[in-house]
């Protein structure tokens, strides 16, 4: 976690004060600027951090952050490295310190810069009909782009891709030789918030969609951007119709995804895994490396490398077919 | 069932003859005019009504409709209270009566009198490239729509919504407040018919969309209004993508439903309901408050309040998962 | 496997050299030319065939075919009928040929030719905004087609259409009185390649999407076309929302398909088969007439006429029922 990117605007620096206030806290404990919200392998001196869990304790002892976002009971702990900030949610204020300093990361309004895509800006790029672009949008020679298809601000796709029709991209970067077929919907925020009584809290959503190379995106593919990661898709790894891919999700190189597949957030699969049509992987879980998991499978825990899983929740393959002889 | 809306155009009387004539009845038991279809117990003394099941008696013994549409096993006890018209399949009869008073609510095509959008009409809204507004559209200030998206005639759109590209909306009612993602399809007819041979018999669909205030709907989400009843998301309700939900479903306030969740006609669920990725339920079941449904799971009965559920078919979350060590 | 349709452009002849060239093949074994690549039982002299299994014997010993592409194992047994092409993989090689003979077969880039529908080339049609339509399109009277639809170069529309929004039609044929409807996207080529470490492999596909009369396609359906034969869906059968429909699946008449639902490549369904929502069907199955598939079942094999099945893997859903009692 330490965004740098062309996508969202960040603040250069907000006082301690107004973080403090915007969580709550009664009593100042300095007059310090602060310059990001980082976690706690990636503070600078200049950074708040979080604690959430004893199982970053070396982490804690190690870091450079000099103000830490934790729980009551975290406090005693923290007191000897740094400076604590007690507050009753650890992830809820998190958010809201990352949305102090990412003030536009959850508008995600309708890109109202772009235009009708303008030949003479892009030479070497052949346009449909009403294709619409964004500002600051680059987009490689030989590139081909569908009719009606959006590409908003600051979207990068690289050379010899065939973006179809109907398409939305936003917050992304998508490498070379990339195919992103009809209907598909890649970048806009993921599914994260507290549920709260009136209305919804939602979680900052700074990361961004990275395409890498001679990837085929299928039809009707939604793909979201990650929160306080990035979104991946390995290179020459193929995804079949109707798949969603949550936030954060990142899927290793030469990956086979068939149709409706679904990813919750936050999972990691490997390279060369194989899913078969309809299967869905819970959120924050690790995949290994050469993986198949069957058609209709519901993965709830990790799967080690060269596994092949089945059955709802998924098991060694052999296990299923024989329990269902 | 007594739906009165802006949708839909209701014929203000039919003669009982030509009803008759429609149920395929030989004798004529009367000239009076039929004012409207309606249940046992919202029919007034010019309404036509019907009855299929014993556990309608009360209502029967109290309704003011004079004729009732019913099966020959019936016909003696409606003689008690009103006249009986004796049909072989009551559903698909009520449905040939409904198509004669609303003959438009089957006809679903395409709406030719959208034209791209007028600034001068709308002047406190903002629209995106190709937006297509049908007549009598309304649509509330600081509201913003997206490119290429489509509202049909008489949509209703609150306050302070966002929609966004390629969405289409017909036969809904919008609250304030909403966010409508890209490529969401809303309104259309649901999938109900009686099966024939060579060409199948559709319900009428004279139900409309109704999305309450706050609410979120993910891309390329498929919402069906309702067919003689309406389909209805409750307050601050969010919705992740690729859902699916059908004709005359009713979901409750406060609820999360994430991705490719699907949920089969006429089903109510609860308030404060969360439903994992995945996850289908049933038609015409009932699910409870602050239930919670595990991802990928198959839900085939009712479900009280406050359960936890998962698994194929659905059971207790605890016993599914002792099961599945 | 004979295909000669409208949408590929097939290569009149090639030499076998260029063929030999193509697998690799060291030592010239003729100086032929030969018109196609075609299964043993279509194959006429100047075609060249392929062998890959000993149930195709009978196949092999009336084959008109002389070339036969195969593995080292068959070798010996084709030198009895006809001239041997031994190579590793016979599917890729078959593959490669068939690209030979249809170059264009994979391009799948985005249509240019298309314009803005002209009214009065189609003066029985109804067209709505930005209808975009490609070259030597046909489309029947008394059709209707929606805003922002595309309608590629030489797709077949019958008459008494509809076809909604934002729908996608390539490379098919489309009988009467079918109604497509909203964000549909047809015809695309299938999820079928050799994976390959840096740049997978595609099957070529030149078959196509046959839609028959009186069918309904629902919102968002995605439906492949074929690859050596055609993706087909029988007269009066319906779809709901979200379904995808991988290449060369063949679906019979008047079957209900419901909402979400999955079918892999090559499933052969039968006549009035309904299937429940969110089901899957594994690829290569035959799935008999009259069939009854339940909601979120997952289909694994073969399925007898007449039968009822639930669960995943699917069963007799009267075992399933008791079993989860």
């Amino acid at each position: 976690m330490k965004i740098n990117n062309i996508f969202f605007t960040k603040k250069n620096y907000i006082y301690l004060s107004e973080i403090l206030k915007t969580l709550g806290q009664k009593k100042s404990i300095g007059k310090q600027i602060i310059k990001n919200i980082s976690d706690l392998n990636n503070a600078s001196k200049y950074d708040i951090s979080f604690f959430n869990s004893q199982k970053y304790l070396e982490l804690l002892k190690k870091t450079k952050s000099k103000y830490i976002i934790t729980e009551k009971k975290y406090e005693k702990i923290i007191k000897k490295y740094s400076k604590p900030i007690v507050v009753k949610n650890v992830f809820k204020s998190v958010a809201s310190v990352t949305k102090l300093f990412y003030p536009d990361s959850l508008n995600d309004t309708v890109d109202f810069d772009v235009k009708v895509a303008d030949q003479n800006k892009f030479k070497r790029v052949k346009f449909g009909h009403n294709v619409l672009v964004g500002k600051n949008v680059k987009i490689g020679i030989n590139t081909k782009i569908g009719h009606n298809t959006i590409i908003e601000s600051n979207v990068v796709v690289g050379n010899n891709c065939l973006i179809g029709n109907n398409v939305i991209i936003k917050n992304s970067i998508i490498g070379k030789n990339v195919r992103i077929l009809d209907g598909a919907i890649i970048g806009k925020k993921g599914f994260g918030f507290f549920p709260e009584k009136n209305k919804n809290f939602r979680y900052p959503h700074v990361g961004i969609v990275i395409i890498q190379d001679n990837v085929e995106i299928g039809c009707n593919n939604t793909i979201d951007r990650g929160s306080l990661s990035n979104t991946l898709i390995g290179k020459n790894t193929f995804i079949d119709n109707q798949v969603h891919i949550a936030h954060n999700v990142e899927i290793g190189k030469n990956c086979i995804i068939t149709g409706q597949v679904g990813f919750a957030g936050s999972s990691k699969i490997g390279n060369y895994v194989k899913i078969g049509g309809q299967a869905g992987v819970s959120g924050h879980l690790k995949i290994g490396n050469n993986v198949e998991i069957g058609g209709g499978s519901g993965v709830i825990k990790n799967i080690p490398d060269n596994s092949k899983v089945m059955g709802y929740p998924a098991k060694e393959i052999r296990k299923f077919l024989k329990e269902n002889k």
